[in-house]
């Protein structure tokens, strides 16, 4: 019986530990698809990565989507403007200084709250559609990019100084939402910038 | 004492429960990175969603990402063609019927296997650029890409007959992959192709 009783606390102590493992992460919940502002705020809230699209030079103009990072300000705090921290080494960067046409897509999927299939029209999908802008580097606002950036990307500080990397960001012109069944869902520049703090809960 | 035993069957049994569901998985152990037709064929066969680049209409011919599923084979089967089933309702289906131009971006991140941020070079991520094009309808070639696409995707199977959907594949011209420092890697489309079927291990 005793060892039944070391059992029962070691699977016990398991338990909690898997449970507590992901009760440190800081998360807003999935807001009612009717608030289309709140839903398309809250996937780039809780989102760490998308893909970034811009118009190839190497390909005579064809599109190159790209895995970034990015973060639209610290925790709780963010703004909806998408920051990146890109480098001239990279394509995208390149493209975007020739020609500021871009768009970056994320997705419900890696937030971990989708039922259904990741295209499934309630597993929600954003693309931000607008001008990828380098900021001027040592203003307010590439301050304020960077400690977004750097909070939610504690790695991008370590990153090679030599690589020239650049604060850019995504000045939105238009936004294409699905968020539930009856195609994309009409929303404004203005609708989503203008939207309201998220309440922030811990869980 | 009962309820002690009773509480250990109960943590035992919850325990178990965590770890066979994702023993279910049907997966392929991560290539070495020297490897690079290796690593690309792995993140494709791996991964069930990307996004999507076309050239919007809407928009003057800026570059689009759209979050699409979609298959390159039956599981353990992939040849490297990514497949997608998608619907004329929406605008990358519509923009790839006018101009074929496309990329479909994806990232090891969802795959669950990186140890770094999604933008470190060690977390793998994958640009196919090339030809979004239309199977014919009732082709053998269509009939294989719906095999490939139904059994990734089931729910695909239930998605609304009205809505148009019809098969495409990526026609791929250019290959863009980072696995590791140094750079994106070099390696030819018919290297890609060629790659022979991966080993498929269950864990």
């Amino acid at each position: 019986m005793e060892l039944q009783v070391r059992l029962c606390q070691f699977f016990f102590f398991l338990t909690i530990l898997q449970y507590s493992s992901s009760a440190r992460i800081l998360r807003i919940d999935k807001p009612d698809w009717h608030d289309v502002a709140a839903s398309a705020r809250w996937l780039v809230s809780q989102n760490i990565w998308g893909v970034l699209s811009t118009l190839s030079i190497e390909h005579q103009g064809a599109p190159f989507g790209n895995v970034v990072s990015f973060s639209d300000g610290l925790p709780g705090e963010g703004k909806g403007i998408p920051y990146f921290y890109l480098t001239t080494l990279d394509p995208t960067t390149r493209n975007a200084l020739k020609d500021s046409r871009a768009s970056f897509t994320i997705s419900e999927s890696p937030i971990g709250t989708c039922k259904m299939d990741p295209m499934d029209p309630t597993c929600s999908k954003l693309t931000l559609t607008g001008k990828l802008l380098q900021l001027e580097e040592r203003s307010e606002e590439e301050k304020v990019a960077k400690k977004a950036l750097f909070t939610k990307h504690p790695e991008m500080m370590d990153w090679p100084k030599g690589h020239d990397f650049r604060v850019f960001k995504l000045e939105i012109i238009n936004i294409f939402l699905i968020n539930w069944y009856g195609g994309a869902k009409s929303i404004t520049v203005d609708e989503y910038l203008r939207y309201k703090p998220l309440k922030v809960s811990s869980f």
